[in-house]
């Protein structure tokens, strides 16, 4: 993820989860993580949650085309009607494009080239 | 923030603690999150951790100098300075602007002006 360079498209996700259903929540969101790895113009995927609190995934993608085409896939779709059903009280989705990043720990003398 | 409309900046700050000073470190976060709310142009906050592993912490700002304004306040910048030398063993910091969002549950018909 680190070596792409932007603009690139970021799907933010914040979420509630209910109580219910953790072992089929879980199941899922494992399922998915690897589902979306597999689709066109994947460039990653980061994840945290809160424990009883706020989660919060980003997806990252090559293109806004490639960002529908994960939301219209059709295994995926069956998951979010799920998640509206069953296991998020709340969410929001952004979509947002990329435009500039900076990383810690700095790029060393090594990713830089030099001349002499 | 679910009545803010796009576009707007959001800066996504993606993270791996070290082990090191937890009450320093969940100090100066809380100070930073009400700190951060007294900026002008300041939309929202939003945080993840899962114990052991990644953090993310969204910030949502009316226009990118804003956003820039709060990377370069005085005690933002000090914070900053003690997050890359003690807190964080790696982070990116990721610039982007929101173009469309979307929420569940969907606003309400008490939300929605209708005619008659």
């Amino acid at each position: 993820m680190s070596a792409v360079e932007p603009p690139y498209v970021a799907v933010i996700f914040t979420n509630r989860r209910t109580d219910a259903d953790e072992a089929g929540y879980a199941a899922a969101a494992e399922r998915m993580e690897s589902l979306a790895a597999e689709q066109p113009g994947y460039l990653g995927f980061e994840n945290a949650r809160t424990p009883g609190g706020t989660g919060i995934a980003v997806s990252y993608w090559a293109t806004h085309d490639d960002a529908a085409a994960w939301k219209a896939n059709a295994e995926h779709a069956e998951v979010q009607r799920l998640g509206r059903e069953r296991w998020y009280a709340t969410y929001t989705t952004r979509i947002a494009v990329v435009e500039r990043q900076y990383t810690h720990p700095a790029p060393t003398a090594d990713d830089v080239h030099t001349e002499g």
